[in-house]
């Protein structure tokens, strides 16, 4: 059995965290994140041990940070660390027999029972003549002074352990140690990425609906990206940092879907932008009628002016006209009857579109694939949200983002994947920055309760969760049933439970009526133009624009909620009451703890009154404390226990920030 | 990022087990036990995969083994394998593209639906030339005959598919397939051991209470091994395949304990087999009490004539007048004032006690060590009982047990660790075969579910335990408080939830009185000569001897008994009633299926009634079923719901036997 076991150390150490798949892949950070390092570390008897993380930053520079011991009976040895710069950074940590406090815990207990008094103090003369030894003239010299006090038979033992510790003599053997039977745990790696990987706030749009203009004659006018550039200024009125965009390329003709995704589109019929390619071109291409690359790149520069950023598209299908049927039929599937295959979920047909076969061809489409998306990273994109990345190879993903990311670290790719977990969670592992998740579907405080936990504790390494309220193909019963409340509960959790959440226009004018039969919006923008007239809404109070501009905003004061792995879920009386929070130390936040706890009615047909019970040491107080609502701007006085009564049909939410 | 992490599989395949720490540590498994093989693998999009087991068995032959589909949605392939031979075994898990079913599911689909019905049976015919070409003579002939069905246009598509499938083609496609796209996990070991290791009952006795005389000055003639060798027939009769002896070395004269573990010891007092040496000798010698070694190999002989195994003490801890003292001092810790340490915690002391300093010689003291065991194993030993292991270095264990094994991969080490959790499952890894654990301090329903789940599944891979009813060491509240009930209910926990269980002897006399404020008995075995009259109890109707026969009767005649990780808890309404079964499939049992369902209850003071409800699959029964009860002989005809009256104080349980 030996010869296949791992050698177990001295002083074992027998996990070491963050960890993925015992250290296949790097855990994922994100700039400023706050990391629990950890290991389970122990050693035989009663001697004490300490435990270290050595960490290395990507300049490869090392700092040694004691670790303190968690959970009691676990050996469990933690620590809390903000990553503050980009880059892999690597760690081990070291385990060591920890002598000096193996001598101070038995010389207390001992004088305490008036046992070996004198032998204690010899002990100590002996083990700080061996620090002196090793240490530096200056620390050498305290070192036996203090151990002259421990020799001082003058005094009683008792006395001079006083003396002794009274200068301090714990935090100098604690600068100056000698590691006995120092051992190292495997290295092991955390790739951070830069903030918007893993914190940030999302609105989507459809640029040909932004402008877009219906004539008499019931025929469109696309929206152009000149025109969809005024609507910038609403995306960052609201307070959003990233604008993702459906494809924007030519629309095939072929089967080309009609309104309410028929079989058979009009004359008029702008199509699905995600049957990509005609004679125009393909993913390499901007459809016509949204403009030239200038004015592509014109409206990059526009909303970087706003601090927003684009997020493009990267559907990897064609429509039957996408120029690659000619240049490049491998890259497809040809049937035994010739025809080249469309998309199927047998007996479901898909005509309007052609999936990509990886397996052909791999390293053509590969490479044509990197071709595309290093031009739209040369013309200023810096996000791509993939679509279906679970129906291509994992291992293509893998490969794509780790050559791209060599080149260009700071490009995030967004994985639209739903679907079983094995597969969402391999997705992350081989590189996505980030991922969309079943927030949508879980929305009483129970499936809460128990999805953020999960998405802020077990997949946080490898799986940075972005919450969606909507998307164009995502209206759930919940918000079709709910009413205006919905809305705004639904914001209220999203905004502040996810350290990435997501929004897609026509959320903000409640937009609830679903096709018959499926959960998305009747009239789907994904076949037609949209035109809405944001400003009416607003001004007749019809929309929950400025509420979604005071989440945001909330969000950017308080960068609590820009972490993902700090969330403490509370314990309610109701049933559908949610309490949690969020907060991040005073030592990662400049010197300012930021501490926001959300209460928040889940149900949106109701007023109701309960109590809320507060895991307090979560909330970094020990009993009553001072809330402000940062929604109604109410100051409360809180404690362990507290009454709330939440309105859905007002305000459906608290969201307190604990003032010290 | 991709230079550091592991390259993701086309067909990825994210988890394999068993897998200890990530492939650190070799699974654990005991001859003919039932290990659970798996991974999680899954594919991008719709199509199919094949997911196998490639087992390589300890001569180096490698079987193939087709994996199922395990729970819904969690793309788990399963299966159990029996591992029939000692040694260590290898695996991988192949996953690959199944385009026979894939080509199989979307035909049968499309038919259906009447839709691709002659292009389905093209790409049929392709698929099985394809096949045909790769196969021997006779298989590819019968690949050619079905793919001419497929082409038979005088039948409808759905005839020609039924004709095909008549002829047995998905048999014939799956012995023969074409394994697309093929890739393999890494591998992984899995070290099985003799059954001893993981399934067996073990009882205790102190050799020189065997026999042992008391005279008429109260002084006493203790036992030898040749008077302790009549005693083997007891042990034999009641069934146990182990014996475990406390150590049989010199015991040390200084600072000597007395009755009930007081300072001072009278000229009779044996005292503690644990303080091991004396001028006669150390751990390398028998105490001349006992006899001699040849007295100690014809005990072992004699055990084995009886099919007894006799399992050694090894305590590496010395008594001041051990020879280690005066000829290895550097074995010890020397104290500033030049003494040799002796145990403490402090402010405890054990001055009976020197523990040796691993860390001082650790190359003289390990070979000291690998000499003294290898000296006992040439002298029959097989089984080491090894006294607290947790306060040694792991590492020193794991080398240990590293190098006997290598030479003697019989030898088998139990650890008596009772202490964190993180320690016991290292000593696990280290190598010990077998571990205590804490199954005497779990008596409730609740603790019992919990923990005996935890044994056979979260732990089961590299933590081996033994469920001991008492020790010289251990006699729980339950035990003294809980009259013979409480005995009675305590071995029948142990003998059928626990693969292996031990029972020290003076249990089958329910001997519970305690020494004050400790949880063992007053009058301890560990100061004491004991002389106890078995067979008057017995006769007398006073013993559990009879009842713990017919225990271990119904082990050696229910082999799913001796499994460790075939445990199921089922519901009953009562907070005491504990129910669980285990089973062995037909395939793993000689082609007959054994099933034990335990019932019992766990409140020595009661009778209780309550309905138990069974998780049925788990039983492999459908709806109704006869049972035996191998206690009382008893037939019942249960089903999912049933009903149970149990009487602590006549037969506080049911041991069924599940009849088909």
């Amino acid at each position: 059995m030996g010869n296949l076991a791992s050698q177990i150390l001295r002083i074992p150490i027998s996990r070491t965290w963050p960890l993925v798949d015992g250290g296949k892949f790097p855990a994922k950070a994100f700039e400023n994140e706050v990391i629990e390092f950890g290991a389970v570390a122990f050693r035989e008897g009663h001697d004490q041990i300490a435990v270290d993380l050595l960490l290395t930053n990507p300049n490869s520079i090392t700092t040694r940070i004691s670790l303190k011991e968690g959970s009691p009976g676990l050996d469990q040895w933690v620590a809390k660390v903000q990553l503050n710069q980009v880059g892999t950074w690597s760690y081990q940590v070291s385990a060591w027999d920890d002598r000096y406090h193996t001598w101070l815990h038995n010389t207390e207990v001992k004088l305490q029972a008036g046992v070996d008094e004198e032998l204690m103090m010899l002990e100590g003369i002996s083990l700080l003549e061996q620090l002196a030894e090793v240490s530096p003239a200056a620390t050498k010299k305290k070192f036996i002074a203090i151990s002259k006090v421990l020799a001082d038979e003058a005094l009683s033992a008792t006395e001079r352990l006083e003396k002794a510790l009274a200068q301090d003599l714990t935090a100098l053997a604690e600068a100056n140690p000698i590691r006995f039977l120092e051992n190292l745990s495997d290295p092991a790696q955390v790739y951070c990425e830069r903030k918007l990987a893993g914190s940030g706030a999302w609105y989507e749009f459809f640029p040909r609906s932004e402008g877009a203009k219906k004539n008499k004659d019931g025929s469109w006018v696309s929206g152009t990206f000149k025109t969809a550039q005024k609507s910038l200024a609403r995306v960052k009125e609201m307070g959003f940092d990233v604008l993702y965009m459906p494809p924007i390329h030519p629309i095939g003709h072929a089967h080309r879907k009609g309104p309410n995704n028929t079989l058979v589109a009009g004359a008029n019929d702008p199509g699905s932008p995600w049957a990509i390619g005609n004679e125009a071109g393909g993913h390499d291409t901007i459809h016509p009628d949204l403009g030239t690359e200038k004015d592509f790149k014109d409206f990059i520069n526009a909303a970087a002016k706003l601090d927003i950023e684009i997020a493009m598209d990267l559907a990897l299908q064609a429509a039957p006209d996408h120029p690659w049927v000619k240049t490049n039929p491998e890259f497809f599937t040809t049937r035994a009857d010739g025809s080249i295959a469309y998309a199927e979920n047998p007996p479901k047909k898909y005509q309007d579109i052609y999936p990509i076969n990886f397996d052909n061809d791999p390293e053509g489409i590969y490479q044509e694939v990197l071709r595309v998306v290093t031009k739209w990273i040369s013309l200023g994109v810096k996000i791509f949200r993939v679509d279906n990345p679970h129906t291509k190879p994992v291992s293509f993903w893998q490969r794509l983002i780790a050559e791209i990311n060599s080149k260009n670290p700071e490009v995030i790719f967004l994985a639209e994947a739903f679907t079983r977990p094995a597969m969402m969670h391999a997705l992350g592992k081989a590189g996505f920055q980030q991922s969309y998740c079943y927030f949508a579907w879980r929305n009483s405080k129970t499936e809460l309760v128990e999805y953020l936990n999960e998405l802020a504790n077990d997949s946080a390494d490898f799986f940075r969760p972005s919450l969606w309220v909507n998307t164009p193909d995502i209206l759930t019963q919940y918000l079709q049933f709910g009413g205006k409340p919905a809305f705004k509960i639904r914001a209220t959790i999203a905004a502040t439970a996810g350290s990435t959440w997501g929004m897609y226009a026509g959320f903000e004018l409640y937009e609830s009526v679903a096709r018959a039969g499926a959960e998305e919006n009747i009239d789907s923008e994904k076949y037609e133009y949209k035109s809405r007239d944001f400003q009416a809404a607003e001004k007749s109070g019809q929309s929950l624009a400025p509420y979604v501009a005071l989440l945001n905003q909330i969000r950017r004061e308080n960068p609590a909620l820009g972490q993902l792995r700090n969330l403490t879920t509370h314990w309610s009386d109701d049933q559908e009451i949610l309490v949690f929070s969020k907060t991040l130390a005073a030592e990662h936040n400049g010197g300012k703890e930021n501490t926001i706890l959300v209460v928040v009615n889940t149900d949106p047909h109701s007023v109701r009154e309960t109590m809320v019970h507060l895991n307090l040491a979560a909330l970094g107080v020990t009993g009553e404390f001072k809330a402000l609502d940062l929604i109604s701007g109410d100051k409360f006085e809180w404690g362990e226990h507290n009454f709330v009564r939440l309105d859905s049909f007002t305000q459906p939410a608290h969201i307190l920030r604990v003032e010290k």
